[in-house]
């Protein structure tokens, strides 16, 4: 058995079933093994931006890793952005490159660099396979570490020699490491806390914004009067009917700000201490009022339901949650199309159970009060900052929950970084409706121009941000890879088209012109 | 004046006159500032790996830097793999990444990552503005460090506030680095070698396979009988008519030792030993023969049109150099299409002191014999073995040499990895021709499993390395970004497409359906 077919046999053992992949000659014989192995489904994307951010989606949604394949350096260069998403999102992620062979690394030959620096960037564990006969071990620590609470991008880098020689047997899953336990003393500082009845926010975030978790939230909510926030950058959120709502956290400082004043307590459950995502000159960046004391409920790694279930038991909260979402679902809107007649149509149309991979940027910002009414559903969002998730992790959650419609709501600049995403969800056939919010423009940046005041955009930076001469038409980019696609103009049309696209299994764009 | 500003008009004084860029929100007020400032060119590419492409592009045909502006580590790393290819061209580029202010970084914000560590793989110099006040020494060193020989990727890291502050007075450009000179005493020791009359091979490579160091390669030939061979990935090699033939090393390791086979003397100019690019089980990496002793005449970072002429000097070589280009066009070729009929073609019809840059990987294994004939000019190659160079480095010529025709010859699988190039062409009016050699599938990988043997290619990865179902339309996706279009079946079809693009400015896509 080579180090590659123990490998294979060692990701399945894992329960590693997917491998996203663009190899070069380097994994040529991890491919191989992975072609005869049964269990593992091995899906191609044709840039590895879209191989990293599809395993994010993936293990958003299952909860486990996929595995990457990247081809050394560049390979994993060109996946890096959204690996720095995947770390935002604690993704479980085994991601493995290839590297020449042990005795070329040498030699310097033209692809080498170093591998070790930039994966180190993104990853809470990396390891470069010595021998053939230690990569069945490696695999399995990697598998273990991408799954160590709160979840980690795992990088193995695996010399094509370590491939191609005589291994040992595969290895077996190492046991699975469970989540902190919270101090009890802590979280009786903070029912003590939470009994003043003094104004507090319980700010929820990384991966405790589940139906649960949420739920046991609300219920604190009720009895302390505390209100509930969320980090808008978590990697999933559960939101829709029957769940316990919360506010997103604003992108901009001043209504930032204003969500947070009078705040004298914020309860930290898997969020941080909330910062602005830039710093902007003559603006705070620190959030929380003057005097607002800060209390961590659960860190990220931590068990926070089981935390939130002690909390809610120290405060007597009752059965019922605050703040439930009723399905409530809106009138398909009519007339002129803007972001919010998307999302209100959204709202309207979509399944229950839907998945929404929201890269909206500005076209999103108001998407959780457009869909308050809408069924429960999960939201992934943009975790990292780096563009170029939403069609990849849409990818990628298709693949992790067949039968769920999968939505990705996609701004256009940022959805050029990643198009050839489209391929691979006509490849796959993975049931995913596409919508571009065609502002033809990187309007975030418009605004943070106009913002500087004074002389402000020129010609040049005006045009710059400009997404015309020519125009981008999606439709054709859409179709030249595979996909089903249609431009609309009013809201009617993008009505008609949605739930058609709904109704049709298979991949869907539709180019709103906004 | 601002950090932006002075980090500007430093850029200016030091003779950089354009800057590829997808910026961010930190690199905001550098834009503003590029806005103001006459004689800066800003160009917008929808996606980082096609700014460094291009910035690798332009410095191959201008022999000086473009910056790049770059937002924080996720752009930094959607730029890496074209700035490893720069960095094996030995490219000067002012790789210029935008961070989160000085005082913001402490709070990790989501896009915080570790700059530095992804920047060192593929940067000669890095290095991060500390205050405004500083950033336009920083920027004068930056652009000194990118053009000492052989050239590099300087970067420099600009935190946001550096940008905002007000600062010092621009920075005069710094003086030059010449290449070092050649020991004489080691080029003495050269012509005793070539003297002898022994089998000798002078390999080019680095910076120097240009038309007047291969003269002089080429008179030393004719007086010593030394072969002359060239390193294949070499950033820009000038060739066709008028200038000195050389034969490129081949990517295969038999036919490489076949070529080097019986050499007793290697003289490198510029080039390193030649090893194979890849290691395979049971083919020797290291390509010169037992007994061959290697002479390192200039390494990159030297004077080796200096050393090359004191050598010539030295042999008493007459002034007629050996193995000549002679202009022998080709007949435009007929019938079914191939790729040695897409480059005979090129041959046939392209006009003098075009551009071309090749990125046709297994379509262009013979290109050097196919355009054998052509009038001369400078081919660009894919130095690092990162795909997806093809299209921004002809992005990045046009912008260096308006007047002169580029050619891109792009494999439609590497293709894929910045095809959002197409747009930048169309939106800055670029006369590039860019012919797709539309194998609909990643080829070099099907002839790697194919030298497996044994039970070779199963179903599923076959299928991994087919780009049909569906099939890429490189037409739709061109017209989509802009770019006029057209797809062909035949040789003759081909000719027709071809000449009207040569004969028409602005930018062109053939899809050849091979």
């Amino acid at each position: 058995m080579t180090g590659a077919e123990s490998l294979v046999q060692t990701l399945l053992n894992g329960g590693v079933e997917v491998c996203f992949t663009n190899p070069g000659t380097s994994e040529i014989h991890v491919l191989a093994a992975m072609d005869k192995a049964a269990g593992l489904r091995v899906i191609l994307g044709l840039f590895e931006g879209v191989c990293t951010g599809a395993a994010d989606g993936y293990a958003r949604m299952a909860g486990k890793p996929a595995a990457t394949l990247l081809h050394l350096g560049p390979g994993l260069g060109n996946g890096l952005a959204n690996l720095h998403n995947a770390r935002r999102a604690f993704s479980p992620l085994v991601n493995i490159v290839g590297d020449h062979a042990t005795y070329h690394l040498k030699h310097d030959a033209p692809l080498t660099s170093d591998i070790e620096s930039i994966a180190g960037t993104v990853s809470g564990w990396v390891r470069r396979c010595k021998n053939a006969a230690g990569v069945p071990g490696d695999a399995a620590d990697a598998i273990a570490a991408s799954l160590k609470p709160p979840g980690a991008v795992a990088t193995l880098i695996v010399p094509a020699d370590c491939t191609w020689t005589e291994s040992a047997a595969p290895a077996s899953a190492l046991p699975k490491t469970k989540p902190e336990a919270v101090d009890p003393e802590k979280i009786d500082r903070i029912a003590k806390v939470l009994r003043k009845g003094e104004p507090a926010v319980i700010l929820m975030g990384g991966p405790f914004l589940m139906e649960k978790e949420l739920r046991l939230a609300g219920r604190i909510a009720r009895v302390s009067g505390a209100r509930i926030i969320g980090d808008r950058l978590s990697g999933r959120s559960q939101r829709g009917s029957g769940r316990v709502s919360f506010q997103g956290l604003p992108y901009h400082v001043k209504p930032a700000l204003e969500m947070l004043e009078g705040t004298a307590h914020l309860i930290l459950v898997g969020a941080r201490p909330p910062v602005s995502f830039f710093a902007w000159p003559n603006l705070p960046n620190w959030l929380t009022p003057a005097g607002c004391e800060i209390h961590i409920l659960a860190a990220p790694q931590q068990d926070g339901l089981q935390a939130l279930e002690t909390l809610a038991g120290e405060l007597n909260a009752p059965g019922d949650p605050a703040g439930v979402y009723e399905l409530k679902r809106p009138e398909p809107p009519r007339g002129k199309i803007t972001a919010e007649k998307v999302w209100t149509a959204l709202a309207a149309l979509m399944p229950e159970d839907s998945i929404i991979s929201d890269e909206g940027i500005t076209s999103s910002r108001e998407a959780d009060r457009w869909t308050a009414g809408a069924p429960a559903h999960d939201r992934l969002t943009l975790t990292g900052g780096a563009i170029g998730q939403g069609m990849p992790a849409a990818t990628g959650a298709a693949v992790a929950c067949p039968g769920r419609k999968v939505f990705c709501m996609q701004a256009d600049g940022s959805g050029m970084y990643t198009l050839q995403a489209l391929w691979t969800q006509a490849h796959e056939k993975l049931d995913v409706v596409t919508v571009i919010f065609a502002n033809r423009s990187y309007k975030i940046l418009e605004g943070e121009l106009e913002q500087l005041g004074g002389p402000g955009a020129g010609p040049k930076a005006g045009k710059l941000f400009d997404l015309t001469h020519p125009e981008l038409d999606w439709v054709g980019l859409a179709k030249g890879m595979g996909v089903n696609a249609a431009k609309v103009h009013t809201a009617g049309e993008f009505n008609r088209r949605l739930e058609a696209a709904v109704n049709t299994p298979g991949p869907h764009l539709i180019e709103v012109v906004l």
